[in-house]
């Protein structure tokens, strides 16, 4: 393998697929970033056998082949290259020399032959969605999934298709996030649980250039892929029933509030600040009539805050762990919300005040004694 | 004490002392910040015994009086009232209330007679500098002193002040900084020894609005005071003989090398990657003709950078520890510098190209086998 290419766009490159590579592995290999030169391009991918991510670069290649190098430490050096022209070689020994300007490094590399196969993704179904609408399912709803591994299946989002509307979902036993926007696809009917982990990735590394710009979303028996111009992101989908999330909505309501978000938010973040300070992290509401009343406590002091609200329905008091208001809170970027209350020990449901169909979360309550 | 004041203005402030409370204390009046309302002014302040910062804002004060309120939190929550007008009144159960809008906070407080009284420097000797040399004179050698307590002399900048010129030296047994700049001064000679961690406040809150303002520092018999508008820095001296520096300083050179600054900071970055994976960090200079040869090795791989150079005397071969030499390249603002050694055990110096007596750097090499 011999081939000159750009630090800018190596770096560029090295970066994101490093995003792929295994933190804490026995396996060396999976820490490594597969250079991959052939015609005219470098293709470097990385793999921790969730996910995959791939990219070319324009490349003038002298001689073809292939390589893994050491992942962070090559990204760390090509970063301090992005100035230069570079050269990379296979030395006989295995190692790649990085040639630049008067100067060069050497790397100890490892073979291409023992690098995970990157799996292809037969007949897929196809899904057409707007770039800056996928951003949104994943980042409206990843923050809900379920941190521990008590039961994996909570992980990941459900992404469900059917009639050209697609719902993403995540819930975590505490609380549920679920996001609604319209796609076409060539299944009627299609659900896949894609690993949270690789759902942020897909987030951070779509290219969006415009609103209006569409992706592909290809997905298999056991896998889904994306390609964004020069990036492929491959990864695995979770295996096994996913919760059936309907059923937890209450349906019922016996008290709605509408509420000034950022008003909301405010209270809430200086609630926390004492709230926090215990295990519990406990803002309790009061609601009466035309005024929602937050308050948090600790050994240090208390907190209490008053937001104007107009209510519909009963007067209730019931308490919450700020943290699940606050993560919802911070995603939410409407004027006015609505928040629906059944009873002390019911979850409260959370919703846009105008189209009360393109989100809605979900929180249980803390138990608390009057 | 009551009183009403601007949130941004308390912000400012809060964040400003809570830089001088303690962290790691069992006296959690030093966590405190004291509030002294009186006239029209609320002053704020904080100490760890090493330093005091105290801060003034205007207020409208209602009652005057004093109380220590918890820093960490005070600031917190008062972090998130930027933009509100803000009571503070104290209650007669020792707590403050702190009102903005329709909302409110109580907050346990520690009573103002148990906080250290901040002390008074009684005929105090007079320096005056510019403030951005005085920013240079710190940051430009603060980095240098010794971080461990073996000898808590060394954890300290000296100023020596003499023939209206000031120099801040720094050591820690393997690296020397000093740098020189004018002064006007009561005292013909005048010498200090301050805290590293005072003088990277005095840094950090310096309010410098253009290059020739200046300002007063206080000597006295055992603290250093500066006073820049609203603010007041008081720092403990250290006490103590410093070293001799000036003895470990070489007379003679056998080679000097000129050499263009950000070539070998870049050259220096990359072979750093390789040589922070070992202990020792070495990076190896071999000095011919009209290269320098920087190398360095790690068992994944070597990086050899060369860079044109012009050489006055003997090749050499020396090595030195990587970050040693990167932590002076990083605070140096020239294009050419000069660097001096004497043979590959002896210390090498570093300074500017055009006006040598600015700064000086000494670096201890380590030792080779060719």
């Amino acid at each position: 393998m011999k081939l000159i290419c750009e630090g800018l766009e190596l770096s560029d490159a090295v970066l994101k697929v490093i995003r792929a590579t295994a933190t804490r592995t026995t396996n060396p290999i999976l820490e490594g970033i597969k250079l991959h030169a052939s015609e005219d391009t470098l293709t470097l991918s990385a793999t921790d056998l969730e996910i995959s991510i791939e990219k070319t670069i324009p490349a003038d290649v002298k001689i073809a082949g292939e390589v893994v190098v050491p992942g962070k430490f090559f990204a760390d050096f090509v970063k301090k290259l992005s100035n230069e022209q570079i050269e990379l070689s296979l030395t006989e020994e295995n190692t790649i020399r990085i040639k630049y300007t008067d100067s060069e490094g050497y790397l100890q590399c490892m073979n291409a032959d023992e690098f995970p196969i990157i799996k292809e993704i037969y007949s897929p179904e196809k899904i057409t969605i707007k770039k800056v609408e996928l951003k949104k399912l994943i980042d409206k709803t990843v923050f809900s999934v379920a941190v521990d591994d008590a039961r994996p299946i909570l992980k990941g989002c459900l992404f469900e298709v059917e009639n050209n509307e697609i719902t993403s979902v995540a819930l975590d036993g505490y609380r549920l996030a679920m996001v609604k926007t319209s796609v076409t696809s060539t299944a009627d009917k299609l659900s896949c649980i894609i690993p949270a982990r690789s759902l942020n990735e897909i987030s951070k590394l779509l290219n969006i250039d415009n609103n209006e710009e569409t992706i592909d979303i290809l997905v298999g028996q056991n896998h889904l892929l994306i390609v964004d111009g020069s990036i492929k992101i491959l990864t695995r989908l979770l295996e096994g029933e996913f919760i059936n999330y309907k059923q937890v909505i209450p349906a019922t309501t016996s008290t709605t509030i509408l509420v000034n978000k950022e008003q909301l938010e405010d209270g809430l973040d200086r609630a926390s600040l004492l709230a926090r300070m215990d295990k519990n992290n406990l803002v309790r509401f009061d609601i009466r009539e035309k005024i929602l009343t937050l308050t948090s406590a600790s050994n240090i002091g208390n907190v209490t805050e008053n937001i104007t609200i107009s209510l519909d329905g009963k007067d209730i008091s019931i308490a919450f762990n700020a943290r699940y208001l606050s993560d919802c809170m911070h995603t939410i970027t409407d004027e006015f919300i609505k928040i629906n209350f059944t009873s002390q020990i019911a979850p409260c449901t959370i919703c846009p005040a105008e189209d009360e169909n393109k989100y809605l979360y979900l929180i249980l309550p803390v138990r608390i004694v009057d």
